[in-house]
């Protein structure tokens, strides 16, 4: 009993390992290659724990984290969707259903079920730990971007309007003072390079 | 004063990139490429997390992610030391005390402090969450060989007994049911390759 139950549980962390091998828009800081989701999944975890602090309502950073670890599992089948220049929301949202129902689906029923609670939770950015847990996850790229001179916002031909649109509302609905740290950085290269 | 901390925080985060960057002995589960030591800090935290209930001795789950989330920073300037065929023990751990101070130094006073005894904690492994996240930091490699057909064992040429008193002695210790789960797997090929 207990032993099939590590068998489940071993599959789907051996299954996890293919998120390893999925890439991002987002380079690394030194610019030297694209990140993959499983070192951002990792990174956005350090960044929640450090600045859990400045969150703009309580959160219990433990299940923040734990939202943080899972979700990005979903683009092992559905591919990273760019924060710039993304696929069609609707159609990524059915993939990264179906993609939710085959992964977590992996593991025993009780686990599978609270895996896919934290999930969603994130997705739908309602709660004070899932809203923290999503600002947090647009601070990252931004950081690498302003970072390597530009990154994704230059691909993607990304304006200040869009950038506001996209990433700013989110980062200040959750984390409203990291925001205000890196705005200087963010409009100074927003006027050097679209003006 | 807010802004000075958060820029400190940031600048840590910044330099925590890094990590993504220092190569481990041990490969991708499809044997693709090495793992880097980030990547491996985020599945290892995605294993205690699912493990948790197998531990030996009760755990806190928050504390012991937080340990995991923080353990291989250090090797942004000491490398990463392989469970086979590392360098000698005392002078690597001399490189982590000083990388200790430099990285975690970047941090606000009580946030480095609070760090820097979290990782001290992990590597004394006396406390029950310390030494259960350190035998879910041996598992995680362990199926990352067994899934490549060998790995790092092959490349060190790594006996039976060796795997006993580097890898079996400390997962037992610290999650005995999930070396149960694995231990026909491990016999097998020790069997079919060192017999
Ligand atoms: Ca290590």
């Amino acid at each position: 009993m207990t032993q099939d139950r590590i068998s489940a549980q071993l599959a789907f962390l051996t299954e996890a390992d293919r998120l390893k091998s999925i890439q991002r828009a987002t380079t690394l800081c030194d610019a030297s290659r694209r990140e993959n989701s499983a070192e951002h999944s990792w990174h956005i975890a350090l960044y929640a724990l450090t600045l859990a602090e400045h969150a703009e309502r309580p959160v219990n950073i433990g299940r923040v984290i734990q939202m943080i670890l899972l979700h990005d599992i979903v683009e092992i089948d559905a591919g990273d969707a760019p924060i710039h220049g993304g696929p069609d929301p609707a159609i990524q949202a059915i993939k990264e259903q179906k993609a939710a129902d085959r992964i977590f689906g992996i593991l025993p029923a009780d686990q599978r079920d609270h895996y896919r609670a934290l999930w969603e939770e994130f997705e739908a950015a309602e709660t004070d730990d899932a809203i923290f847990a999503k600002s947090i996850d647009r601070v990252q790229p931004l950081i690498a971007n302003l970072e390597t001179g530009g990154g994704s916002w230059i691909e993607y031909d990304v304006t200040a309007q869009q950038l506001e649109t996209r990433v700013g509302v989110k980062v200040r609905r959750g984390a409203p003072k990291v925001w205000q740290a890196l705005k200087q950085r963010i409009d100074t290269w927003f006027a050097e390079n679209r003006g």
